[in-house]
Parts: structure tokens; C-alpha cells; sequence
């Protein structure tokens, strides 16, 4: 049985947590950290099968861990990522804006080849990254559509420049349109969706990213289309808030657990 | 270097063949099979880096290799599957739908957990199944409407009892709605796609297939239609046929090199 270590106890590492707790995710969870000791606490007085809790984040993949799922930051990506590879254990990125950065992208992947381990980026809040990645050498164009509440983008950057004012949108809104690259930085919010689709496809000075503000939706909603030689693909999710952790939406926490029972599963693996 | 054995040397085998010939795939193409011999010299005949070809079907499991990639026949899958891992070789399936024989798909998955092997479906001609086993567990409908010109339709089972003339066809019609289990017996084109989106979501009693012929299209275009607890999701995929196979789409032969790609390389995998 695989062994796993978790990086993060909020609210996406807990629910990680009681998936392989529960028997969903068939591994056996040995080791966690998080940044407040208290939060690994908790998360561990909720568990039958106690892990133990280890001092500094470094430390996770010194043991004789499989694997370490990472549920807490692009900075705890770029701190612990490569020493995770030279320590010969496989690694799940949650906070994938951090893969944004160039130079981290090229020092990861170099560290996969050379340590002959790998590093798996589920699928987050949307779906249909099985075809984008198959067609990405015939890839002519990609974008995403993001609509979401106003009260949802509130405090986003884009505003402190931005003469929009999110309060007095009553119908549906286009407040932004631009690379993925420029809205990454605008909308942090958004930016595990955008850095998925980009390191899928084109990358993200060539993805299209619009996000539209819609006072009458309960949803955040993605609509993705890429066209090519092969031919054309749409997809449109429209995604439920978790009920335990309503800043995310319920799909990125099913895709994280469905990519790490196949990482524990040997089976009939479906999808590309 | 994986070591790969390829069973079936017809249209899609040798663009696999030839895609890690390239150097697309960073495997090593060793051992090849075809029950026609001729097809296997023609194939060996195109590649720089020459495979041995075997006698039979159950030899290329026998040898070194890693992986056996099965571009043959659901009878293929039949006969050879179980030898495969019980040869502890890992194993990629195109003729997926082998495995809605329910007694099959048993067998080979206990064999996957038993001898600790894996078996890998790519995402065919559809995409978004990253998307739809993650909601697996909270779907509530799935449904697949695929439209395709009458001269793609011809020929299918469906015929043979149907009052429909093809020929007749002037304008979008809906020529079938029913189960993944009645269509697949009664559309084999359609066999694939319907395979692996009853498998991995809500299974083929559940999965609804509708069948449209349309006089005015060029392309065969898959609607896959998902909704639960999550929330919804919505897959429109417009396949051009592969200019070398126009009885493949290139999406199909696109998704199966990606997931060969994907099991070689220690990388970044992107992707539930």
C-alpha cells in the first residue's frame, strides 16, 4: 500500500485526508505538516488512523513516504518541491500557479527526469485537459471564459486599478479579457484553472482568459474552447461551491482525490 | 527506456509505432505481432529502429518489455489480456469496449490489483473523462449524442431491422436514443466512445446514447452531457478523421499516443 505524506492541513489537505482515511483513497496516510501546528492537530484528531506530525515541511519526504500531496501554497511548492524529487518521492501540486514561474517549470521537470519520479497536477476545477494535452502539438487557439458572481472576484488586484465597481453590475459583465499570463496576476483566484489549461495546451502568453461578472449565478462556471487541426472542442463546467470549503469549488477537491486513488490504485486506469 | 510490445500492426499500431519511432514516445518499440505477417513486415519495413516481429500473439508478453499496446481487436483483448499481466506486463487497451463484457472487465481488473499491473484506456475520440470519473460518485445523469454524416452509419447492425433510409437523409435526424448496452451492440463504430464514457462514469444501463446522421457535416461531433451534486458539465468534441486512417478520428489516435507519451516519461503529468 502506498504511503502518503500531506503538506497542508486546511481545508483541501483535510478533505484529502479523509478520503484515504475513509478507505476512498487506498493508501495509508503516515505523515503531515502544516505551517501552524495547531491546524495538523485538528486535522488529526479527526482521523482514525492517526499520521504523524512532523516539524518542518522538509522533513515530510524523509520518510519513507510514496508520495507528498501538497494542499498549501505556491510558496511551499517552490520551498520543498525539488528536495521532494531528490528525496525519490513523487509529488501532487495543488497550488499549480507556482508552475507558472519558467524557472521553477524547467527545475521540476528536470528533477522528474533525472530522479525518474513525477509530479501529477489533477485536473482542479475543470475537465476536458485529456484532450487539450492529446491535441497540444496541433493546438491553434485556446481560451476560457470564467463566469462567476461579482461578490466572488471581490478583492481580486485587478480592482485597485480597475474603475469597475462590482456592486452596481446587475447583468451579466465582461470585466476582463486578456492572456492567461496577465490574469494570473490579476485574479489570483483564478489562477489554478489558467495555469491548468495553459500547461495543458499553448501556454499561458497565447491562452485567452475572460471573465465575466453575473449577479444571477449561485455557480462559477468555466467554458473552455481550443481549436486545431483535429478539429474543435468546447467544454463548459459549472461547478457547486464544496459545502466544507466554499471558495472551492467541489470539483477541484473530486479531481485532486480521483487523481490520487489512481495514483494508489493498480487497475483499469480510464482517460488519457 | 520503457521497453514497449505492440499487438496489432494495422492503421492505428503503426502511427503509434511510428509516433515512438520519432521520438515522440521516448520508449523503445522491441516486439511486434500481427496475425498476418505481411502487416507486421510492411509496418517494421517503415521504422528506423527495427522491433522483432513474434510468432505469436502470447510471446510479445513473454519478453522484456514493459507495456503491451493492443491496437488489434476486442477478441485480442479477450485472448491475450489476462497472459499480459500475469506476465507482469502493464498493458494499453484501444479496443476498449472488450471491457463492457462485465466478466472480462472482472477478471482483468482483479489481475491488475493481484499482479500489481495497470491498465491504460486513453480517452478515445471524446474528452472531459478526466472530468467525469472524479464526479463518478455523485452523478445523477450521463448522456452522449453523437452526429455523424449517413455514409459514416452505414453498415451498423441497426440497419438490419431498422425501416430507415440513409440515402433519404436531407436534413439532422435522430435515428436512435437508448442505453450504452443497446448501441454498442447495434453501432459498433460508435463501440469506443460509448465504452469508455459508460466506464467510467455511471455504467452502459445508465448512459444515454442518441445517434443523429447529418447530411451536411464533414466532421463526427460527440455531446457529452453530465450533471450531479457537483454541478454540470457540458463536452462538445468535433473530430476531423485522420488523414492517413478516415476511419479513425485524429483525436483517437492523438489521445493513445499522449497516454503512451505520458506512461514512458518521469515528468510533470498534467491531468486527472
Amino acid at each position: 500500500m502506498k504511503k502518503i505524506g500531506l503538506l497542508g492541513c486546511g481545508a483541501i489537505g483535510t478533505q484529502i485526508a479523509l478520503a484515504i482515511d475513509s478507505g476512498k483513497i487506498p493508501g495509508m496516510l503516515t505523515h503531515v505538516y502544516d505551517v501552524s501546528k495547531e491546524t495538523a492537530i485538528e486535522l488529526v484528531s479527526k482521523l482514525n488512523s492517526k499520521p504523524e506530525i512532523v516539524e518542518n515541511s522538509h522533513l515530510l519526504s524523509s520518510h519513507s513516504v510514496n508520495i507528498i500531496v501538497e494542499a498549501a501554497s505556491q510558496d511551499a511548492v517552490k520551498d520543498v518541491g525539488l528536495s521532494v524529487l531528490q528525496n525519490k518521492r513523487d509529488l501532487m501540486i495543488m497550488s499549480v500557479g507556482a508552475l507558472l514561474d519558467e524557472s521553477i517549470y524547467a527545475i521540476l521537470s528536470d528533477a522528474c527526469n533525472h530522479f525518474k519520479k513525477t509530479i501529477y497536477l489533477p485536473s482542479g476545477a475543470i475537465a476536458g485537459l485529456d484532450g487539450i494535452k492529446s491535441v497540444k502539438d496541433e493546438l491553434e487557439s485556446v481560451s476560457i471564459t470564467t463566469t462567476k458572481h461579482p461578490h466572488s472576484l471581490k478583492g481580486a488586484k485587478f480592482f485597485e486599478t480597475s474603475q469597475i465597481d462590482l456592486d452596481a453590475i446587475c447583468s451579466p459583465t465582461t470585466i476582463f479579457e486578456g492572456t492567461a499570463k496577465q490574469a494570473v496576476s490579476l485574479f489570483p483566484a483564478n489562477i489554478n484553472v489558467a495555469a491548468l489549461l495553459s500547461l495543458s495546451g499553448i501556454g499561458s502568453e497565447k491562452t485567452i482568459v475572460k471573465i465575466i461578472a453575473d449577479p444571477d449565478t449561485d455557480k462559477n462556471t468555466h467554458h473552455i474552447e481550443a481549436e486545431g487541426k483535429f478539429g474543435k472542442m468546447n467544454f463548459t463546467i459549472e461547478n457547486f461551491p464544496d459545502s466544507n470549503n466554499p471558495k472551492t469549488s467541489r470539483l477541484a477537491i473530486l479531481s485532486a482525490i480521483e487523481t490520487l486513488r489512481k495514483y494508489c490504485s493498480d487497475d483499469i486506469q480510464i482517460g488519457t
